[in-house]
């Protein structure tokens, strides 16, 4: 998606490590405009698949999210990372963090997910992919079906987006990174 | 606001100790299109404000705010609940949680705080309103004015907004829970 490229180009930062940074207009400080033309292009990029329902994770995946929902007119449901003692019929499973170096928890309630419901999952990183694969299994255990995850930003070069494709979701990304190395920001074309 | 007090005493469920539960349409399952409602009506009671930035405190809060954010055409800032390591030119303060019981560290970075920007804080709940003051504090380190908070739902009887209100802050609540007593929704008129 060019608007988005062209910001991570001019707004982006890279620091050593692979970490590329986009906290003026993604994950801290956040730009409306762009989040709903993201929203936008995700929503036509699944346009085929029956969804009804949107789910992401706490907490930068829940602003596209919510605007992917609006378009659809569908429910937006988000994962949590810490279990709340309130949370009843919960689902729960583990997702190891390379860049945290530790295993979280994240789970849903199953009032909000069941065999009825056809799932696209929203995030705003793709990186290595386990929290998708996470979610994955959430909606599997609810019986449910992932009809696809849309990413704002996939560092293809950790491989996350290439499991998940090899295992046959439908995945879109709007940017993807080819590489970070030496400090520069490379976008597939 | 009609269709949020409608909604509250159909889908809300009390628990014991105060705790109101809308985990099936604000703050685990969300609603988009009664967010998007909210958001309208709350940027419609703040229209006489100069409002220049949306600010609020992840997770739940994001939702609201990115669609106030979209609506006001201004970039929105979500505080953070955990140090992160690449923050630079960090703001931070301590908030307690009545709830938790424990204190915790919220931030954001001064480099999208100013004292140029003219702020309003959106939340999806205001109780004792000890994450209102905490941002309050963020933004008056950054050199800000709160130009006011909207909050979706505010726990009349833990009083968080009468000590906003006492300090001059221009504060709204779509709707104003008068008490949870006996396990009974009483929402004010």
């Amino acid at each position: 998606m060019k608007i988005l490229k062209e910001r991570i180009l001019s707004d982006g930062r890279c620091f050593p490590g692979g970490i590329l940074k986009v906290d003026n207009f993604i994950n801290h400080q956040m730009d409306p405009v762009l989040m709903r033309e993201m929203a936008k292009e995700l929503v036509k990029r699944f346009s085929s698949h029956p969804i009804n329902k949107v789910i992401t994770i706490e907490a930068s995946g829940i602003a596209p999210a919510i605007m992917v929902g609006d378009y659809l007119n569908v429910p937006v449901l988000f994962a949590k990372k810490k279990v709340p003692s309130t949370m009843e019929n919960m689902l729960v499973t583990e997702v190891y963090s390379f860049t945290k170096e530790r295993s979280y928890t994240v789970c849903v309630s199953g009032d909000y997910l069941s065999k009825e419901d056809h799932v696209l999952f929203i995030d705003d990183f793709l990186a290595n992919g386990n929290a998708a694969i996470g979610i994955l299994d959430l909606v599997q255990q609810a019986g449910g079906t992932v009809e696809g995850m849309g990413f704002l930003i996939e560092k293809g070069f950790q491989h996350g987006g290439d499991e998940l494709r090899k295992r046959g979701i439908h995945v879109e990304s709007l940017a993807i990174i080819e590489s970070l190395d030496n400090c520069t920001i490379k976008i597939r074309e």
